[in-house]
């Protein structure tokens, strides 16, 4: 594979990273990958990458790479780490996960393994609700503190750009809090995290009886001061029995758009719901997709949306079934995975468990995993040209396995072998 | 709960860790667990452990052991640990494991997650017989230092004591090579190793049409050689369909006893094999279980037999069925959990990943999953008295993880949140 390179010199201190065992560059467009073009990880045994900036300016075999002008001139100036027995790939994009809640539910987890279901601890006032107390009794800056641990805890597993949804407050001034307190742990935090807007989780207790004015508010009251603010690029609804029907689910897709915000939809984790009117609102991302009909797999493939995956979920849940991953690439669709880190139903922030979940429980290959938890998940954030591959002009995001085969990465599950993470060129943990 | 303690002094130095925000005793008897007892887990907020010559002197109560006369006598002279923020549990004891081999086997896992099925990749070559070539032409010292390895990873993860078994020599030469280096590798460990003979894993290649010749070499030579050597405690069988039939493997387990091995066998992992007969040879442990009549259930919890499951495989293989831990715990079965790390189906560990697996997929409490991966699994290997427990005269063998509540272990999944591991009351990690 030949070395991709800018024109530009890079601007020193450089760094050098060679003999790097296995180098996944994810090379080949900045564009989400569809059906076989997802097995398409653009491997380089023994490989080089030059970096400057926080970007990288080469990255392809060592051969090529040392022969590269700038490294040709200037190698005694550049910073030189050897990479031998190393894995490296783009750091991974989690483009699903909320983080704005400050206690695990072991209630609820204790309830579930006495038999109860997702549906009964709800409706006896566990589930998403029971996170709603912390969180709006909580200070913007423990809040903080708790999502700053979380993205910490994601940087040691190789993740280096997480999407953050607020979602566990669901008053105004507890979303605008939650909201605050992810860019505040963002600002704290090398790697980058792109907040979304989830006050449609579920309709607050107080508004159990009248839905359509708990709407209402988030449309007419926060909507615009969070578009105001600065505070959220996604507006994310969770479309299901118990929480916002497909006709309120619209109303505040098309109240977003107004508000030039992007949108994201939770959609199909425990029955489904028809695509097709949701596609036309033309939101970024569908996640979950548990329950989903032939012709909608047929939509979101022949759409723009990605197809975000949680498997997580279904296995915390136990839930048997996991999303039709295989019918989705098989047909074309744009497939992401992602944690869904949450207290409820997805307690992990590791990239790597999901990789495995991929791999054993959906039949996923492990180029396929890696794809859709790097520049697909990049895409699904609209980062594709910046995030989710290493070559030349992308930040510099990448994460060190201490592995000698990238297939073992879903492969020893249940192991955290990642031992270092770059962010921006910067080396955050060094095991 | 009261303090418990020995009539003897500590020899110095001597440890106290003390301020443990919860210490998970498992007090209570050196017997395996059954049925409501398998919920007892001895649970202590604000603990203290001393500890000295290795061993645990006493445990309980912060305020029970700053009592103790040793403690109030010599205070000065200890070493003392703030444990606060921290979850103290018995070292994990992983009662069933395969570390004998070289390399992972990845050639499987792909074919796995292409469809084919754990009988498919036996048949096509694959399974167990594709570890044979590496270990049949490893040295001892390099399938010691790949042993040694996982023992490591182990630890990482909070465990203290494992099972080794061999099994992927299947010669006399390899096997006896496979056990030396589980030796040598237990001899660089601080923890503990008990050794397995599992020569009958299945028959290999060279005797694949004359199964009963291979089973007449194992008994007349390879069995003496160990138990002249002194290289294994327990003689394992894989009784299975394509491994040793029913009257092979009570053949078997006859020879060891012979020889004063003790015994343990691999039963119902694929098919169901009638447990009477076997349970009526006396074997410690009957692992995997997977397949069990009704009538098995009810012999299985009348036997002194430990039920070993080992879910790691089950998730691996996504074999969507799990051994059934409820009616086995519900009926009285003492059980425990095990890794069953191996390079085929189990490539894992991770004993916090079993206790996952056993809470979500099995719906077995975090008391029962804590209680079988401790003491049930200390008697699994007969080191009830010294291993599985944090009481007065046992080994001091402990793992300290970062949480506030003992739940949060198997609930936060593919996380390591184990921060140390002491064996023998040494430190052995500190993160």
């Amino acid at each position: 594979m030949k070395a991709t390179s800018n024109v530009h010199e890079p601007a020193a201190p450089a760094i050098l990273l060679h003999r790097i065992s296995q180098l996944v560059t994810m090379a080949g467009g900045e564009e989400a990958r569809r059906g076989p073009a997802m097995r398409e990880i653009g491997l380089i045994r023994n490989g080089a990458v030059l970096i400057s900036g926080g970007q990288i300016v080469a990255a392809g075999a060592q051969s090529e790479i040392l022969r590269h002008p700038w490294v040709r001139r200037h190698r005694r100036e550049l910073i030189e780490l050897d990479c031998r027995g190393k894995l490296v790939l783009p750091g991974f994009v989690d483009s699903h996960t909320h983080p704005a809640f400050t206690a695990p539910r072991l209630i609820d987890f204790e309830k579930r393994a006495a038999g109860a279901s997702y549906a009964e601890i709800a409706a006896a006032g566990g589930g998403i609700r029971a996170s709603l107390t912390g969180v709006r009794s909580s200070s913007e800056a423990k809040l903080a503190d708790h999502i700053l641990g979380a993205l910490h805890q994601a940087q040691a597993q190789g993740t280096t750009t997480v999407e953050a949804k607020s979602g566990y407050g669901l008053d105004a001034a507890s979303e605008l809090k939650s909201l605050r307190a992810i860019r505040s742990a963002a600002q704290q935090w090398p790697g980058t995290v792109v907040a979304t807007f989830l006050g449609a989780h579920v309709p607050p207790p107080e508004f159990r009886e009248k839905p359509d004015a708990y709407v209402d508010l988030l449309c007419r009251e926060m909507l615009p001061r969070i578009s105001r603010g600065g505070l959220a690029r996604y507006v994310d609804v969770f479309c299901e029995q118990g929480a916002f029907t497909l006709a309120q689910t619209l109303r505040i897709l098309a109240e977003a758009a107004k508000h030039k915000l992007r949108t994201r939809v939770h959609v199909g984790q425990l029955s489904n719901t028809p695509l097709e009117t949701i596609l036309a609102a033309r939101p970024v991302s569908l996640d979950h997709l548990d329950e989903l009909r032939r012709e909608d797999i047929r939509a979101l493939a022949a759409s723009d949306a990605i197809a975000t995956l949680l498997p997580g979920a279904n296995y915390f849940l136990a839930t048997k079934k996991y999303p039709p991953a295989r019918k989705l690439i098989d047909i074309g669709a744009a497939v992401a995975l992602a944690t869904d880190y949450n207290p409820g139903t997805a307690p992990t922030i590791s990239m790597p468990m999901i990789l495995s979940l991929a791999t054993t429980q959906m039949k996923m290959t492990v180029e396929e995993a890696l794809v859709a938890a790097t520049i697909n998940g990049a895409c699904a954030l609209e980062l594709g040209a910046r995030k989710g591959s290493v070559t030349a002009g992308k930040d510099a995001d990448l994460a060190f396995f201490e592995l000698d085969d990238y297939r073992e990465l879903p492969y020893w599950f249940g192991a955290n072998h990642c031992v270092a993470t770059m962010m921006a060129g910067r080396f955050a943990d060094l095991g």
